[in-house]
């Protein structure tokens, strides 16, 4: 990103492909303008479905070469990593059970992958991952995307630098309304893998959008959650997986939080929120007026911080594109992590050290978010016990 | 309250009497305000410090009769029983520790009791105090001050109503930073008592603040907390008495919630905040902007009711003074229980049944009080075992 | 205010009478919770209604001895003046038209004034009772009551400190929609007198609301208007007197503005607020919200300044109650005016210079007020055209 | 937009051309992202700087073939029209007064147009290059881009509809700070042609920003403005261009309004608002949280209608990209101009009609964005005469 105030010329672009994102999903089409936004990739390559026609047709929707939109992921990988103008990484927007093989495959055929969250649906093939990923030499990130917001930056720098003193409170919430009736019953192909344990994995909204909360807690803080005691909820009648997660978390060092992960609080949309607390000051954060953070210095009036205004610090303005009160939003911060991305890409292909002040989840934040959810599931279980990850 | 538009002559003025509330307090003034400031009450006696002199600088300080301000509660009760014009009322507004022996002594004279709370430092004691009011006959009020908020209270007609359907989650806050230091140490008289648990009870920030947000949860929705699981901080060193609560509820009949409760929130000045889910609809309200309350029906746009505006319900409107856009604040809410005590205790007085409409916070709510504060404690010391109330 | 933390003996109980403000009435009910919230007044005689049998029943319902419910206020000034227990002071709650010849009646007899805005009808009429007054002895105040703010005073206290540098533009806005149709045909009679030039004047919204939008810029910035160029409209269809004022304002010393009042912008309840920018800083205050003042030093980032707060400075304090977080609103702003004006009618009665600090509106304000209605009017007739005040 | 939901397959990409926004330039980069979020250009061209190596430099930068990186816009328009392969349309980005020569050249070699605003620096010149535009049968946009905000978009759709009923009043504010000092002086080069008469034409901030707020005012409103009365001041010294504009506003039809732009309001960012209000209800909206708007019908309780949200309408959907509680920004609502642009663009060279339901800024908003420029410039001069658009 700010790629228009670099200094020198901007590298070729990065031959990208997609496995996942056709037709009536949405994530898929999200990775695609984050990929464009600033003009690292190029989308040259597909298996966009596991329904051929579906796949075909969804290519032509977007514009692929009809001869690299593939009915398979196993053939497109197979082809493509023969072709000399062949894809050098491959974006994996498929729902949740379908990461791993799609990783594993990819990355054994020498293809760089971006992957969306969680890594995949239990902790040992999290850890089985990052072993293939480890011996294939290839880079894997994983679209945790809020940690792409300047203000998620803005934060995670100013907690680093102290600002905030030690930390003793974090609270983390994702809610969301969506899935407050039996949105599965509708048709909706979104809502219908995520209530589905053989596709979502074991967590249902501590998956889908708790681990999102979770990793944006570690993130900010550089703290790790060290035990927690949840309370899982399927609300909605006939709902195997949990709609609603309350639980308590201990962090390493002393800090105690919060985490609050919900699809069926009736009037939040995608509310993601942030607080943390020291003890020189607060920072408080919601993701749906992501360009502001409210900071508040132990006994100083309350500031609001901008993303480009006089209190923006390096790291927000090392992702933002244009000036304060010029809205960047979600997409924005989606194309942070590709950008982020192909800066590794490019590293590692040189075979040189990653760029400095990058900031992307990789795989050891797949493993937290599967350890994660596996406490979750484990601790509701055993009544609210303390349970570690 | 709403005085001002009633059909019908005013009765004449109780009066009151006070115990604590000299100077360097904080809450007694708020009680006086409150008395006045709709007509219903006279102040005219006071024990207003344990301090014989300081009891006398402060009621000349507030113009009271210097032979009615005593140099002691027990004084204050035994010769205003006897006065002809002795007071029919007393507000007892001292440190926690007090609460139990001045609202006894003055029960037991015949006197009628508006008591701050929590009720007492002990559920013991609260169920001993509930006794003694049965016998006395006299009225008991607890001044859980936020449940006189027009729009607490239309919250709670609503759900009444079925408004929001069947309530699964309920979410309260009350945070604030304060004690984020050692205010105890500056010789502040507020944070001295409020840390020392022989005065303050077994309870810190949950007994302050906590017994609040918990007692709004259960008055907005009807709900009782049936088990709850506690943990408990003390993050400013030296400090005995928690100043920072993180817990999870189980409501009867299936609601879940969570509630925080905290003393050093940087940047957080009194965020008591309550949230109330259920498969119809949900509810947002905010202390800090108390006239507002924000409602989503299920699949329609959240809509911001307000006091006195289009979409305020006759309960709001029975408690609000002055039209919407003209706001009501914290001393308003806290009139309305001074208010609604006064009819209450003309019609025991009168030997009539309670009006109705009233929603006052009695015995059975400090009793809730102190089993919380209890619960939260016994849970917190069992490693945040789910412990019932 | 803030009487409870003084530290001499309160003085005692000014006598209060009130004509106007029977049933039915708004502003007559808060001047009575106002005087009673700091316990300054003693409210004993009114002539609350033109309507002998309203008075009576009217003074019933708010505990007047019945004996000092009077059916005139001229026989209420000409008894009251008599007494040795009389009135000391009287506040004047009527339609507009029935300010002058009270308050002249008052001041003749020797007793202090607090009336309602705007000060009279006419420009004349404030001019001559300015005379008057004058001739009396007797203190004039204009409850201009959102002067009372404490966050209005800290603003005010902040531009005379030069924190905002020399003030370039001011910004003013009262927006409602109550009339945004013709309430005045609902029986309101609320509405029926301020859209009836005969006792309204010649503004309808400028001199019901703009009044105060005008007095509160003056307030704060300590800067005159000198010429106004205005647009009135009675956008309701058969309403004479303005409901909307669209007007471009210049202050002497060149600082420029605009304000905006309005009674037919649906979706505003009482939307006043006051933007002020110098070359050092900007100010941001919105009366719905009032214990909150933005503050924007030049070149760095906004901050919240709440009442009570860490920003809070000397001038909110004296006129705050209660720790910030804990909302102070209407009834509260207004009660400072009556707790000043005590201060002021104990210090004119001792022969006493004003005490330092009050900043209570007077006959200044109410003349300046009508010139601002003139002037409005005169420009509008004048297709604009920049007026002097 | 959307057309990751298109039925069909996407048409090919529109080869485009740039002139301007080279090193240093805001505008440039932003017109090539929102040109790629949709897909629908491809940029291969560009005269990016007037100076022969910043243009090869810039060129570099963005990864523009350097064959076809001109050192001058009379060059590229030559030789792209020339090419097999050569340019479809041209975004012209640079300084205002560049607008009118670039724009006639490449029209009139058959390249279609799609340029910043204001169209040009006098209404004289705009008005040729409206007639140049019709003669030359090319394509004319002008990127007004904040009319292709969703929120916006549905703000226009409902007063269309009548939800407002008739319209009354628009306020329309658009405040900046960024030149509350002598940025000029800093070498900023944004600041520095901005403030140059000969670079920015006639108008200083009502040509920067208020014709953003003029247009959006009548975009939403459908109305036009007929006359105003402006009061323009360079507050800042040294200054020659307004750099704060008061306004009152009269449209055809009978509504009246304000307009403030600001470029030293000292704590606004980007503040873009606009504020509708009919005899059936009103509208609100802020730039800076451009997926919110809020909507009261008369007599109701207001409404938060969001991007994507329950209250979202056909025309908001229409250009949203991601759902609800996802923030979408400034870039996207950019991006959705270039995306209408290339739908019109396709339209225009297959020699049909332009597809139903495009919004497009063009050659009649251009003229009257002039007009409006001077006939504040007129008004100001002429002491605030009401002047005629």
């Amino acid at each position: 990103m700010t790629s228009e105030e670099q200094d020198t010329a901007r590298p070729r672009r990065i031959r990208l492909g997609m496995v996942g994102g056709g037709q009536g999903a949405f994530i898929g089409g999200v990775h695609r303008i984050a990929a464009r936004i600033d003009d690292r990739f190029e989308l040259v390559a597909g298996a966009l479905s596991s329904t051929p026609e579906k796949a075909l047709a969804s290519a032509a929707e977007i514009g692929l070469d009809p001869e690299r939109s593939y009915g398979s992921y196993v053939e497109m990988a197979a082809t493509e990593a023969e072709r000399e103008d062949g894809i050098e990484a491959v974006a994996i927007v498929t729902p949740n059970h379908m990461h791993f093989p799609v990783a594993k495959t990819f990355l054994e055929v020498g293809i760089h992958v971006i992957c969306d969250k969680p890594m995949t649906t239990t902790l040992a093939e999290a850890q089985e991952l990052a072993e293939i990923a480890a011996a294939s030499g290839k880079i894997f990130v994983l679209t945790h995307n809020y940690t792409g917001y300047p203000m998620i930056r803005q934060a995670r720098a100013m907690v680093a630098a102290g600002d905030l003193g030690t930390i003793r409170m974090v609270h983390a919430e994702y809610i969301q309304d969506w899935l407050a009736d039996r949105a599965e019953d509708t048709g909706s192909k979104q809502a219908g893998w995520r209530v589905d344990p053989a596709k979502a994995g074991a967590g249902g909204s501590i998956g889908d959008i708790g681990t999102h909360a979770h990793n944006l807690a570690c993130f900010v803080t550089g703290l790790k959650v060290e035990r927690l005691s949840a309370d899982l909820s399927s609300f909605v009648e006939g709902r195997e997986l949990d709609d609603n997660a309350n639980m308590l978390l201990r962090f390493a060092g002393g800090a105690k939080g919060m985490l609050w992960a919900s699809q069926v609080a009736v009037g939040n949309e995608n509310g993601l929120s942030l607080r943390v607390y020291g003890d020189k000051g607060g920072l408080e954060w919601r993701q749906e007026e992501p360009n502001r953070l409210w900071f508040t210095p132990l006994g100083e009036p309350k500031r609001l911080l901008t993303r480009g205004g006089a209190g923006a610090n390096a790291a927000a303005a090392a992702v933002s594109r244009i000036p304060a009160g010029h809205p960047e939003g979600y997409l924005e911060g989606f194309a942070t992590i590709y950008a982020e991305a192909a800066e590794l890409i490019h590293a590692s292909d040189a075979g040189e050290a990653p760029p400095d002040g990058l900031a992307l989840p990789a795989l050891a934040d797949g493993i937290d978010g599967l350890a994660f959810i596996e406490a979750c599931v484990a601790s509701s279980q055993n009544d609210g016990a303390w349970t570690a990850l």
